[in-house]
């Protein structure tokens, strides 16, 4: 039974609560703080997008590709399908000689309101690079794209069904999953992603330690820490591009650059890689909330784990405790990490 | 510590899971079905709006206007926003000689994306009328140009504040608030909600005897008995009034009529009454989840505890162990009951 980590009050009374469970690890692999069960497989989905992205820069494709800070971010986002999302996602797949057509995510309205509205009133037609995941699927289509030029291959013949579990290149991109977090994925429970990949059940303390070898490089191979490195730097450069307006993870990191590189999933999985520190986060609620319950508590490790001053420390605490306002604006009641969250994450002595 | 009563499953594994209570009472009050804490207040938010429009009836509103069911319908909704919602709301202003400038619940965003993409696309200015809530609010107005017209007041002048506690409107409201569930309001948890209006929290137990009374009629004046099997037969006729499209307070009342009333409120609340069983019935989850928790609940008790057909069951278990896929549509798993809630409701020997 996980405990609360987040409540949501009205008028002084708590009127919902979201249950959870939290793990922090250092790039040995050693919890340095954890609450509720860390040890259950959750399905990673799109909080992993980093280590799947691994390959685009390994492959070589990023040089030949010559891919920008923007286009590599975007291979790690949940996107919100602004028009600079959009856009950008069709220059990749243009670069590897391809376009919307190659892209199996299937299609979906921009997660974002404003967007949608934008896109709504606009008359352009929805299509696959509206999917949040357009940006990663481009990348493994680079990643296929070099492997069909090795192989002398015709590309759009090759990297057709890229999505399947036993085509190349997501072969690939499951070994750098399995490489980072130590898990055998051949023994893990698996799921098909909204964006048709498969996704595996992989225990939380598992995904903070890949976030560890993220922030650090450590038990990574050269290449692969190379690869982290560079594309945390390009997140940190372009985080508009790794989800969007008004999003967590760009606010955040528009805000504290380098010192966190976060990324939320699909139902409540949240994880980071916080390189100062050296350590992994990786959070998953039980409800599967994300804005409201996974990101208060990644606020709230951030607070406590990353080295901020004040006045980013007020930054970082307007997501863990948030005043809540109706729609005159009246404020109605707050969403809170709850105490055992705080205590549990607060700097030991030693 | 509330139990488990709905999972999400991917590829066959638990991958969120939604905690709750539920209670189904008769005209007494006694429970004949129970899980979890039914005793805890809950804020009813806009699960009780039929209780709320019970004096736009009792005030001699409904005939003086000559409200149609839709516009009864729509008084006790949550509406998508979508156009013909907006018009109706505008046409029981219209009756009381008021405009969208009376209402005082804000304004948002239509709920359903259609109606928000369409209305984006429209260029009509997003108003009050668009809230969810403004068919209550026209029905609070109502009753407002009652009290006005009774005292010789000015209309606009009289019902301006409507929304505060202290307001003759407000007190009429709650009124009849606190006569439907027997909880004692100016003890209760008290909040604002979303529209600006009070919210009391109310035990669940409470909240299920007010809607074994709108079932039976037991239990209540029989003026407010009256207006109850009114408004029953309001939304029956008009079900699109209350919720709108793909909505499922809408579509389970469009194939079950009078069977039927269940109204879906914020955080996770949902209300019914069958008659036929002439009880009632109350849902909180515990993380404030609707469409994917509370609905389900709401559909295995309508199983459990309406006499259907076997298409009409068929149709309803749609509701409570649905098929989840993705944007291409692949089956990617499941959200269903947890047995544990379909063993409380199965029905008794007795």
């Amino acid at each position: 039974m996980n405990p609360i980590l987040v409540e949501a009050t009205r008028g002084g009374t708590v009127e919902s609560a979201h249950r959870g469970a939290l793990v922090v690890v250092d790039a040995r692999g050693t919890p340095v703080r954890a609450i509720g069960d860390v040890t259950r497989p959750v399905f990673a989905r799109s909080a992993v997008k980093v280590l799947q992205a691994l390959p685009l820069v390994t492959s070589g494709a990023a040089d030949a590709f010559q891919l920008s800070d923007e286009e590599l971010a975007l291979a790690c986002a949940s996107h919100n399908g602004e028009a600079r999302h959009v856009a950008t996602a069709s220059g990749v797949l243009a670069k590897a000689g391809l376009d919307a057509s190659a892209l199996e995510c299937g299609a979906h309205w921009p997660q974002h309101e404003v967007a949608q509205r934008e896109l709504a009133a606009s008359g352009v037609a929805l299509s696959a690079l509206h999917n949040n995941c357009s940006g990663k699927h481009a990348g493994f289509l680079c990643v296929g794209c070099m492997m069909a030029r090795a192989q002398g291959r015709d590309v759009r013949a090759f990297v057709r069904g890229y999505v399947k579990a036993d085509h190349p290149v997501m072969r690939e991109i499951s070994a750098s999953l399995q490489d980072a977090t130590g898990c055998d994925l051949s023994r893990a429970p698996v799921g098909t992603d909204g964006c048709s990949i498969p996704t595996f059940g992989i225990a939380l303390q598992q995904l903070a330690l890949a976030f560890a070898k993220v922030a650090t490089g450590v038990g990574l191979s050269a290449e692969r820490a190379a690869a982290a490195a560079r594309l945390r730097r390009a997140v940190a450069n372009a985080p508009f591009f790794v989800a969007g307006s008004g999003r967590f993870d760009t606010r955040v990191m528009q805000r504290l650059g380098e010192r966190v590189f976060c990324k939320v999933g699909a139902e409540g999985v949240f994880c980071a890689a916080l390189p100062e520190a050296g350590i992994g986060v990786a959070i998953k609620m039980d409800d599967g909330n994300n804005a409201r319950a996974a990101e208060v508590v990644m606020a709230a490790a951030i607070e406590a784990l990353v080295r901020l001053d004040d006045t980013e420390r007020t930054f970082v605490r307007g997501f863990s405790d948030v005043a809540l306002h109706n729609w005159n604006g009246i404020r109605v009641g707050e969403l809170r990490a709850a105490a055992v969250l705080r205590e549990t994450l607060r700097p030991t002595d030693s």
